[in-house]
């Protein structure tokens, strides 16, 4: 048997192609950017081409509007943590209770600790946001509104350019995490209201450590890491020259095959779901039926315990991901499904399918073939055990 | 002419073997380590040698005392916020007047938004440490003392261990930016006070992109990234994979060869030395005579620009360092030697040339062969033009 990898919201492999721009800056031109001589000229040189090629991913309108970090939670924690150093008399943060933890536990804490009022705006039963309690939420308190561009679980799409025009009106910062969506959807921010979005490399075939943050060109700006001069003073410490030059490529490919891939993978999605649907009872998609990632698919299957499925498809090859983190070996329920309002006992028999292009109908044929039988067997088997029960 | 790298302190080149260690964690074995799959088994059980490799390079008594970052600069303001966060009670914070400016633009920060009182501590014409102004800084009101294990530009090395005794009889925290000291000193972490130390991979054949904190079991500790629960929630964000496994691998092959490669570069760099010394009129050398890195020399070259020194020096392929750091084409004074007392006039003259194992005595030879007709040249148009003046 194959093995499939149906994790892709997890990590994604490096692209081969991503891999070979790296390699040079490896061990030939492996100058410190920073460096006055022509090791650190091409270092810098080849910087500036991942930037632009970045700002071509995300239709930013200079280049200079990213800088780059070490992921998706540095720049996250970045950016709500800028916003409140530059607007010291506003004490209120927006987000939504569906957000990555970068952006959740990072708000708990501050909420505990530096008396900032955390709005968690709510999700319905498809995922889909509660624009009546965005609107209320927003006043001139707000120091930034930090929202998602899609969710990580369920794939669902947020009306991000939408918020963002909100989030204007009452002076906020908007800033999205943007970690799932880039790669995936298209992105014209100059044409947009949003101030301030969150890259990670390794999400579309670049690699880890190594991240961005867009910051819209005006939007005032305090640095977390301070030291050096780096990034126009934005973000100090010595460059990733080859993570930043993969970040740099992987944007470049997925900007060329971004029409082309979306098809192709939201077809496997599809067929997948349908598949699921269709052969097992008690089976049900999470998720915006009409706004959602095309590569991701949350089911939950009745009666069953995802972390059982995923462990069951491991043992046969495929790499999926429960619905919950799993966390010191406490299972918890996703913090995404509660927030839609899923029952636990029918949350926790949820597994995220989620595809890149490298998938292939196979893969998927592969899958359908044996997740029949494992949920059957586990369905069988249920009251479930102590251990697997909510904390 | 071949090239030659003397910048080895700003950064290194890529060890192939390190190279080597970490490439099939870009394609293969992707896996994020924290999925429940295989592919985030192998990832973590790779990240566990890692860590083991080096904990064995710094001597420290358990591997679970090392989380991984994304280097240097995040390491140094980590340990620092950390401090000040779990001893609120303590408002001061003793560094060196010659530290990196990983330490110096955060702790300047602090004294300007925080209120936090920052000790400097004054250094010597030969950049040792004033032993007395630190007894004197030492009280209970110290959160942390942060001062490095050896110099960047100077490669003098400060007394940590002893330092960090003094740290603990009044109760702080003693961390030491040890990024040019990691793999050219032997260290023995568990037999110190020492409670924190910054490890930079890039700065000994390891990748850029990553480093690490090194955080005595026991020692409190907050931390700067917060989201999901990586790194036992110390710091959040994907793991690196490929970075932390080329980490560990620069850590074992430091350890190996440490010992003998310090004799021969040691060599290398005391024949450079000696025929500056001997060529060059009003060449001196900076730093202390009796401890200092066994790759670096800081030499001054009176009557000269140490960037134009250098400018010329990579024309013909020779890369080294001037001693100042260059801001936006304003020529700067290195702090360092101003903190030395050594006169601007002369400072400005400063090359800084440092070495790795990957140099040979060739490399000595072809500059000692180049630099005199260098210096000769420039000393002879002076005085300089306004725009080298000391802005």
């Amino acid at each position: 048997m194959n093995r499939v990898y149906l994790d892709n919201n997890a990590t994604t492999r490096v692209d081969s192609e991503v891999l070979q721009a790296m390699l040079p800056f490896f061990t030939d031109h492996f100058g410190n950017p920073s460096s006055m001589h022509d090791l650190g000229d091409v270092a810098s040189a080849a910087m500036k081409t991942a930037r632009q090629q970045l700002q071509a991913l995300i239709g930013a309108k200079f280049d200079h509007e990213i800088i780059f970090t070490s992921g998706g939670t540095e720049s996250n924690n970045t950016a709500i943590l800028s916003a409140l150093g530059v607007m010291p008399g506003r004490t209120e943060i927006i987000t939504s209770a569906v957000e990555h933890p970068a952006v959740l536990t990072l708000c708990a804490h501050l909420e505990k600790t530096s008396g900032i009022k955390v709005h968690r705006i709510p999700v319905d039963q498809h995922g889909r946001l509660d624009l009546d309690a965005y609107r209320m939420a927003l006043t001139h308190r707000v120091a930034i509104v930090s929202i998602m561009w899609a969710n990580n679980e369920t794939g669902t799409i947020f009306p991000v350019a939408h918020l963002a025009e909100g989030a204007k009106k009452v002076g906020a910062i908007f800033h999205t995490d943007a970690v799932q969506a880039v790669g995936k959807l298209p992105m014209d921010l100059k044409s947009t209201a949003i101030d301030m979005l969150s890259v990670s490399g390794h999400k579309f075939h670049g690699p880890k450590g190594v991240g961005a943050l867009y910051i819209k060109s005006g939007v005032p700006f305090h640095a977390l890491l301070k030291g050096g001069h780096q990034e126009r003073d934005r973000r100090a410490g010595t460059e990733n020259t080859p993570g930043i030059v993969g970040l740099g490529k992987a944007a470049e490919l997925a900007l060329e095959c971004m029409d082309e891939e979306n098809t192709r993978v939201k077809s496997l999605r599809d067929r997948l779901e349908k598949g699921l649907l269709e052969r097992i009872p008690k089976t049900s998609v999470n998720g915006d039926p009409l706004a959602r990632l095309p590569n991701t698919t949350s089911v939950t299957f009745g009666g069953t315990v995802g972390e059982a499925i995923q462990l069951l498809l491991n043992r046969i090859g495929v790499a999926c991901s429960s619905g919950s983190a799993c966390n010191s070996g406490f299972q918890m329920q996703s913090h995404v499904l509660e927030a839609m309002n899923i029952p636990s006992t029918a949350a926790i028999g949820a597994v995220r399918f989620s595809f890149s292009r490298f998938n292939c109908e196979e893969d998927v044929d592969q899958v359908l073939q044996v997740i029949p039988g494992i949920v059957k067997k586990l369905q069988g088997s249920y009251p479930a055990p102590v251990w697997w029960a909510k904390s």
